[in-house]
């Protein structure tokens, strides 16, 4: 088990994308729509958890190094089948944000999952993958569209 | 936006369990198979990131209570489609571990990812969800199959 | 340096109110009422880190006890002089929620500081103090009106 | 709701100073001089408390960016008033410290709060403000004096 | 790997007591000694490090169980042979302090090392152990003298 | 009290390794050996404690700067007084990692501890210790064998 070794890398620019849904009712959908959460505001909580999250990755991630994050942005937003959630994360440093990323959007899906959970139950956090990530040593990568 | 009161709600065994899946290659999948991961034992890391996190689900989830978790089970395995990944939460508290067990399952799942990024950075995380629930005033619930 | 005995203390319930007011000029007043910050919504956000606060408090406050906070309700609204915060925190334990309410209050005037200070960097974090409390073997204190 | 890109900023050096007062009785300041706080030393607590809380700035205050400090300075005394509290923070990096600083300010005067709290639960945290900053697109900033 | 249950043992009183020595050169002992140590006030922050450290446990040791800690107390001495820590630790719950001693006794410890490692970098910390436990389902325990 | 300012030093490649001993009881170390610990994995626990360690040694040791950790390598195994434990850490920062391997010596010593109590509750964390530094203004060191 090791943390591997990015002294070597160069500090570039890197910007990662991460997508995730959480599919829901249409009462729970609606209950965000019409602002008439008990516990608040969905949406805003659900964007401040992701941000948040951003900074706690490697605390929670056992291999992950420390990072300098230079900037978030989260998009979450209702859509028919029920959160959409979108985290793009920005670096300069030695290493990518995929994994600062991929936690906004779990975490995220979570906060909204936590706010409705007693509309709904049986909510569903899916899809959580890297849309798109640049720079670093790998270059490029964008998620293929089936 | 509050923490909803639950001081006058008694003191009861709750138990939550959920499960997730992080879908992959079958090259992702055979290098956990054989240990051949770089940076360690994936299944280990993810069991323990995902005991972990259920200890942080207060600091990233804004609106949850701080809770005494009194167990915490961690089932993680290769299957044909990945890894799939179980956690089993208790408490004897005034509210439930919902959150405490999809949280586990939501670090575990980034853990698998974390470690084997550079061989598939295509993989999902899929269907982080509740099974069943015990305990508290909204008593038992099963997942319904379908 | 200790951190006092509290385990022959009965577990009873406790409320703590504190509050507090960041003084601005009107111009960052008038930013928050016209929702236009461009790093998004100050009240929401600062509910939000008012709450999150509480659970951290024993992280900060070097001899404070950790406890099972069982209700937060941050107020936060513009009034002429700037920004008003009042935080209600409860608990059935051993120890008060006074350093919980005032720490809440102190993270919710810090983050209104955070995303206005390119407006105005000369706001001032004001009366950050205990407004009342019940509970505990003090039983009950209100602050005297001058 | 986002984190503002600091991404093509320069790494440059940077201060901040703030200052802020615990207002308190004769007998609470009276306690502190003579060392006779049944917690413990106030001051030394209050200095470490300080230094401490500028490392957890981005946990508490969600939209602050995670920053590389290079050095906090604590200064904590007590004045007629009560307890004045200063604190110097210094970084090289993209962002500057403002946040860094009142948070240091604000969590030594909680501690003050905390380790008097049984003495005099009237003390009000007054006056946390920024005094200097330099360094930054935006520069040298002082406090006016009135 | 699992957080064990400990969900159906009752919550008693328990105690546990552990110590440490960092042992250093006369040169390292006497700068404590004489307050005369560039960093600050040595034994006053291996205290409170000591305290802080009881409460981020369970963030720390994987399988630790969250625990409502009663009371802490830190004896930080200089002896001939450098720097003697004793932590006493109380709790009433479900599981022992046994952890939460012996974390304290080694974030003391560091503390100590960091702050004297510019005059001695060859302190070792020696001897970090259990000294006595009381409570819980195993009663008693006290060292063996030899 | 102070973190001491670092931010005229240049940032260059730094490493600290460091070393202990968990001492045990032969019944101890050999449930390790069989793997028969009902907890689970005591030397893959330990290495990953070891490993997150490193990145919450700014928050344990209070007046140490946060850093860029670059890479940590855990060697965790089996002797025949019991487990030695032997952390790598590198950065490229302004200040050294000796802390850091510190603190991962330490609590990976701290989990076998926690993992293996109800087996042996004598166990002796003994020898924590730097065994050796390069870079930075002081330059390489070494401890002198005895």
């Amino acid at each position: 088990m090791r943390m591997v070794d990015v002294g070597d890398k160069p500090k570039t620019e890197r910007i990662a994308i991460a997508t995730g849904l959480v599919r829901m009712s249409a009462q729970a959908r609606n209950a965000i729509r019409s602002n008439s959460v008990s516990k608040g505001n969905v949406i805003e909580a659900a964007r401040l958890a992701g941000i948040m999250a951003t900074k706690r990755t490697p605390d929670l991630i056992p291999l992950c190094h420390p990072i300098a994050i230079s900037a978030v942005e989260m998009h979450v937003a209702t859509v028919k089948a029920g959160v959409e959630i979108r985290a793009t994360v920005k670096t300069v440093d030695r290493t990518g944000v995929e994994m600062e990323a991929l936690t906004a959007v779990s975490a995220a899906a979570l906060t909204v999952y936590d706010m409705l959970k007693s509309t709904d139950r049986g909510m569903v956090i899916e899809a959580v993958q890297l849309e798109a990530k640049q720079g670093g040593r790998s270059g490029e990568w964008k998620r293929k569209r089936t």
